[in-house]
């Protein structure tokens, strides 16, 4: 399926140059192809798929190190694994949820733990009163809202201090939230959550497993629609190829690629498909427009580490549970059952998010091992002290990422500076999820974000088609 | 006094590297110099100065693009004027200042506008609690105060709203914050605006004119001992070398630099003396840790502009002013006297910050001059609309600087990844004015972030000084 090469003949000016090789770009590439332009797609690692990516363990064990899930209403996904010939599955719910509250265990079942009857209609009523504010915010043009400033000069902190009554209503929410975002309340702006909640239907959407975006998974991995793609665009398709320079102007660019290969590349038209801080390591001649600057320096990723334990079997079925667990404090504050669909073996999958994240980093790897197979024994026994295979995925070490899952805004963005996101700067056009204007943050949000920029560009490019070098 | 070149011959491996020839790579390459360390300093613009810069206008007369001033304090950066033969004098202040609210006019003397005795003994009451609670927090480690979680989860903006009473002192701090930092209130963290004010001695020192942090001018421009230092270091200097890639390990660091001459640098230490933002446009092998990579994504510029505004004469001192404005609204919310010491022409300065300068993006060069110099008018009378020049220096358009005067941190920031800031990773260092443990974001605290890493990096260099090959 993996067709793309490391090394292709140059292939002279094409039409278009695609930055990054993540769902955005690659489905941006397709698209433009497909309306018969030449492309070419550099990618700074020596793999497709960005934030996706599905490692096989030693054991021969596939695991989604990035994104993960496909759920309702993501339709461009949806599509894009039925055309690469995968397969969905239901992400495991039967069962009961574990609640690590106060360091005491709960079981519940449903969206909410349970454990304290006011607490949990308080995490409710939470729940529904960010849906009601969320429906209000265009996920398109959030700063157009009648109240923008205000809600932009709040951070989410603020409102969940004074909205939100009960102390474990205030933990949850504040764990949804590093979960969602890989950021502390504080560090958001109010708007840019509701914005954000509001492109994935709603925060009850985002957080839910069934019915939500958490709802099914991929029998052959996230990576493999991207893969497929990767694989169709052949050696359109250059890996280990960083962008370090994008030199444009009226009649095109010129993009020039560190790493091994050093070389230059020339294009009518520019797709720059990367998370908004990590095209900040590009330089632009001429400089890019002041607010572009702004909000490449504004729109941080969050921090979020990613473990895999795989055992023998799915042990915690047998004891009722569902794998997931929700806790109120310690590294890992959620936790899923990321076993195959045949539960051959085991696998939970849990993440480490937000400050959480941040005060792991002196632990090394060793010692964040040891530290959080503890916090799994103490949720789900001593035997998930011992798994057959444990690995994480840090992101917020990964140079070409800069972090996970998703960037986010902090106070007064996205009113500042928020139309640059998809502004075109010239010939230079912006992909990428955190672009969309749906599903932002999501692997949907990326798919459908690389076809809004195929069609800019098309519309941008006033030569008959099929004229470039592909 | 400039003898730097463009293209030395190679120099083979040397001591150290520093990259980055603001105020902060300078001294610091001094000072490694003056221990016997052979040095080479890599820059990416085609000038020293960083975000220092003296520009000669058409007419011959010299104006400060961007930091200026000098006040008590600031000794490091008092001695370097002494020792490369600059001399200052006084900011111009005779006269009264000028206060535009509501869109009227009001003179007034001292240091807080006066036409409102409630609005003014609020103001003055802010600036007692700010700096009160300033004296509390440490400038080096911010993040150990008792209360640090607190102060860090709240913004600038939450606390001038629960704490400032009349609309007139919310407005005169919001003008001063956007004027010091060149953000909005609700962009900080409380903590950090605490934190950067103790470390220039306190909120009312950064901005005082007389006494404070704009007290004093330079003759030869702020540039001036910039070029000095840089004369003395000679061919160390290399311009127009942006450095791209960093590969360090345990026994030294490749420096890889691109623009017109790419090639490789190789040093036993690095020391990077430039904005964290800006850092984050070089690639590191191995990647950067989680935390430095997060504080990176968090440390955004401002956004600034400065505008110099030429007349015949200093006309507003004969009508009883001093050339000082703050407005409540508008896109210059403050105005100094810029003139020279002889007063050969006239000259105003204003500053253009936070979301104000963003708005401006739009309106283009002259759009911008029309509008700026119409509120110059509205202030400082007729005359003042037809200057015999007239510049704008926009910080957040320069690649290199990504906006200015300083960095500043959302909330969040500081307790999660600060202790990252200053922490060398293998044998990377760290300098510039944001990472100074006094005047953080001045001069004077770039050139003693300087000193601090060569005192980091002659500490850590166990050969025999005087190894390499200068």
């Amino acid at each position: 399926m993996m067709t793309t090469q490391r090394s292709p003949i140059d292939p002279g000016p094409v039409d278009v140059i695609v930055v990054g090789a993540g769902y955005a770009g690659l489905t941006c590439a397709r698209a433009l192809v497909d309306a018969g332009r030449s492309v070419v797609v550099l990618e700074a690692r020596d793999r497709v798929g960005g934030r996706v990516f599905t490692e096989t363990l030693p054991s021969g064990v596939p695991v989604d190190q990035g994104g993960q899930w496909v759920g309702p209403g993501q339709e461009h996904f949806a599509s894009l694994i039925d055309e690469t010939g995968c397969t969905t599955f239901p992400t495991w719910v039967a069962g009961e949820a574990l609640e690590l509250r106060d360091g005491l265990l709960h079981r519940y079942e449903g969206l909410v733990p349970t454990s304290d009857k006011d607490g949990s209609a308080d995490t409710v009523a939470t729940l529904l009163e960010l849906d009601l504010l969320a429906q209000e915010v265009s996920p398109v043009e959030p700063w157009s809202h009648p109240d923008a400033d205000r809600l932009d000069r709040q951070t989410f902190a603020q409102w969940i201090d004074a909205t939100v009554e009960t102390p474990i209503a205030r933990a949850l929410v504040t764990t949804a939230c590093q979960a969602v975002f890989g950021a502390e309340p504080e560090e958001l702006s109010m708007l840019f959550v509701l914005s954000y909640a509001h492109s994935g239907g709603s925060m009850s959407s985002l957080i839910r497993t069934s019915g939500g975006a958490q709802e099914r998974r991929i029998h052959q991995g996230a990576q493999a629609p991207a893969l497929a793609l990767a694989g169709m665009l052949g050696r359109r398709v250059v890996l280990s190829s960083p962008v370090v320079d994008i030199d444009h102007g009226r009649s095109g660019a010129t993009v020039s690629v560190a790493g091994a290969h050093p070389r230059q590349f020339h294009a009518g038209r520019v797709v720059v498909a990367a998370p908004p801080s990590v095209t900040g390591r590009i330089g632009f001649s001429p400089a890019l427009p002041g607010d572009r600057m702004q909000l490449i320096q504004r729109t941080p990723m969050g921090s979020v580490t990613k473990i895999h334990a795989v055992y023998e079997r799915p042990f915690w079925r047998e004891m009722g549970l569902n794998g997931q667990l929700v806790a109120d404090r310690g590294a890992l504050r959620s936790v899923f059952d990321d076993s195959p669909d045949d539960a051959g073996v085991g696998i939970l999958v849990g993440f480490v998010a937000g400050s959480e994240d941040r005060r792991m980093e002196g632990l090394g790897v060793e010692g964040r091992r040891s530290h959080l197979l503890g916090e799994l024994a103490s949720a789900f026994g001593p035997d998930a002290a011992h798994p057959l295979e444990f690995v994480e995925q840090r992101w917020s070490s990964e140079a070409f990422s800069g972090g996970g899952p998703v960037a986010g805004m902090g106070p007064g963005v996205l009113t500042a500076v928020g139309p640059a996101l998809r502004r075109p700067v010239g010939v230079v056009h912006w992909a990428g999820t955190e672009t969309a204007e749906a599903w932002s943050g999501y692997i949907d949000g990326a798919i459908s974000s690389g076809i809004r920029a195929a069609d800019e560009v098309l519309a941008a490019l006033v030569a008959p088609a099929g004229t470039g070098g592909s």
